[in-house]
């Protein structure tokens, strides 16, 4: 099976902007991703196009204006992890021999799109008011109650994801914000209050995927060679740690490390999907970054924060502040880890960082059964 | 490269049901297609839903209620050319060794997501009145002024088409229609009348996909193994011969010919995307069955028809007959095929049948630079 190298990302500034198509955020963060591979667009062979409400042809709308007329172009849809599953569809292809250049593409507009966003008539539990902040609102309760995580706890979860987007100039939110900032900002969910909850956002990212082989042609200034280690997709049951079913977060990154030959104690750098705080507390006990119920703590003490020792978490800004443009924040995941893993992260940089985790969740609420998790794993 | 084998087939009846989901039509397809596939839903390792308007999760949805969870489920637009791409998608996990078995599924409720269908906001064609119909009323005029088509034969495709619909169970239009009922059938873009014209439809389809090692583990009494022997995908131009310009269908057909180890000379059977009674027209031309400018002779002269004597074009009825339920056609098209070419097609068996063509394009009119085509070579 051919090894697949991350050869280049790029992404758009993450925010509000109505006055940008789609087609126009992915440009941008596409133009800036065959430039860090050092390709032209004509060598790119495939490209997936991850995006929830785009609307259909939303790839060829994006890429035609840039050349890229002539090659298979796929749109694929996953909820929140669309781009997340471009990649798994763009790696597939390499590993099939199908390709050897192939372009991953995510982006949403929520601004423009944000109609698309209510319960559709199928949905029972939307319609009673079991959105997601809903739901994720009942996983907190249920972790204070069984394990005790306070209020302040998850707090520090926003706080320091805001303190890590303020050194991203790409991020939605770069004001530091403070615990009480945080639990003071209008209730949403109990206890989630409005600063522990993701924003709508517009944006775009873009991964360029090569066969190692290619890759090692590509002129890249002698700069560490990021390779896609470990890959894993499963549908499944977006279950705490509590409630002892199926995790998919658990299931997943299980195989994405057994693929990667690596393991949770290895992990240097992480982009969790921490659509809500709750989220990234349940995230670090289903990667094994600490024990079922010590999510708290780990924060707490500031470990997942750049500099505390353990593994550093969001180093981007997480979906709480870098923002969440739905269809674009897998790729955004990975393009903060490749500059990470190649020691270009700047002021935000994870000191050596060796070994990264991107890991997305997606679906929707009356499919808790079946939501998408994919896990990426990536090494130097 | 693993050899791909399509194990599986099943697809609902085409036609309007608004009393059905998306879900329950998909779900009845994919039983159909493990059942003739010979194999329990557990067997499944990956899933491929293709749809253009079932919305967000529409895979998950549709399949966890069948057991279909803990495996990777990945959603595919392409529009017309949805589960054709899911099909491409499919096959390149198990040719890169991600999965044995995979399941591709196609699904649209027209009925129920018509509203989808109004040109957006940046659809400045569409706006002005160019929409599909509008598009093949031009390119079926061209051709008049050409080559000399004449518009009686433009409607025999209808009317073959519906005499092939006519010996399909699942088919939308089953009652045969002749020449003089196409031409005095309502004009919709002259000269394109409305019997010319695919209907809105809703259905579902599904195809298993295993590796040639585990096939031939599976209990299929003895009947022949069917393969994707060359697939195909490109974006590009939708323009006909007269055009002389880069034709998506001729270059997409060029490389699954060439990659399946067959030519035009070989086709018994085919499926193309006959959406308009000119798109059939010009896909003869582009698929190499005849000259450019032919194409209205090859249909008149019967070869296209069920013992014609050339290939046998839509033997299932073609979107004009068997119906276009956007995401759910490609897959109807290659269980039309594998019928076919297992010699279980029954009263519009094309006899002796061993090498099949499918034919999918998808797109947007503002996009017509852009324009996706998929091509599978089926062979037994």
């Amino acid at each position: 099976m051919e090894s697949v190298v991350v050869a280049g990302v790029g992404m758009t500034e993450f925010g509000r902007f109505p006055g940008r198509t789609p087609a126009s955020l992915a440009q941008e963060a596409v133009r800036a991703a065959l430039v860090d591979a050092g390709v032209d667009p004509k060598a790119v062979q495939a490209a997936f196009c991850g995006t929830v409400f785009a609307g259909p042809g939303a790839g060829q709308r994006a890429l035609k204006d840039l050349g890229l007329v002539g090659l298979p172009i796929v749109n694929v849809e996953n909820a929140c992890a669309s781009s997340s599953s471009a990649v798994m569809e763009g790696s597939a292809w390499i590993r099939a021999g199908m390709a050897e250049v192939v372009l991953c593409v995510g982006v949403e507009s929520l601004t423009r799109n944000a109609g698309a966003l209510g319960p559709d008539e199928d949905d029972l539990f939307g319609s009673m008011g079991v959105v997601w902040p809903a739901v994720y609102g009942l996983k907190a309760r249920r972790h204070m109650t069984e394990y005790g995580i306070t209020a302040e706890q998850l707090a520090l979860v926003a706080v320091k994801n805001r303190r890590h987007a303020a050194l991203n100039p790409r991020a939605q939110f770069r004001t530091p914000i403070t615990v009480e900032e945080v639990l003071a900002s209008r209730p949403i969910c109990e206890p989630l209050t409005l600063l522990q909850c993701c924003p709508p956002s517009d944006g775009a990212s873009a991964i360029v995927l090569m066969t190692e082989e290619r890759a090692r042609r590509a002129d890249t200034g002698g700069r560490p060679m990021v390779r896609l280690a470990g890959s894993a997709m499963r549908s499944g049951r977006f279950a705490d740690q509590a409630e002892k079913g199926e995790n998919v977060t658990v299931l997943t990154a299980r195989l994405a490390y057994e693929r990667a030959g690596v393991g949770p104690g290895d992990v240097d750098a992480c982009e969790v999907h921490d659509a809500f705080t709750i989220g990234e507390i349940l995230h670090y006990e289903a990667l094994g970054f600490c024990e079922a119920g010590e999510g708290g703590r780990y924060v707490e003490t500031g470990k997942s924060g750049l500099g505390g020792g353990g593994v550093v978490v969001n180093p981007g800004g997480g979906l709480l502040s870098r923002g969440h443009p739905l269809g674009a924040t897998g790729g955004a995941q990975l393009a903060e880890l490749t500059w990470q893993l190649r020691g270009e992260a700047g002021d935000r940089q994870v000191a050596g960082a060796r070994v990264a985790v991107a890991h997305t969740m997606g679906g929707t609420v009356y499919e808790l059964e079946s939501n998408v998790c994919a896990v990426h794993v990536l090494t130097v």
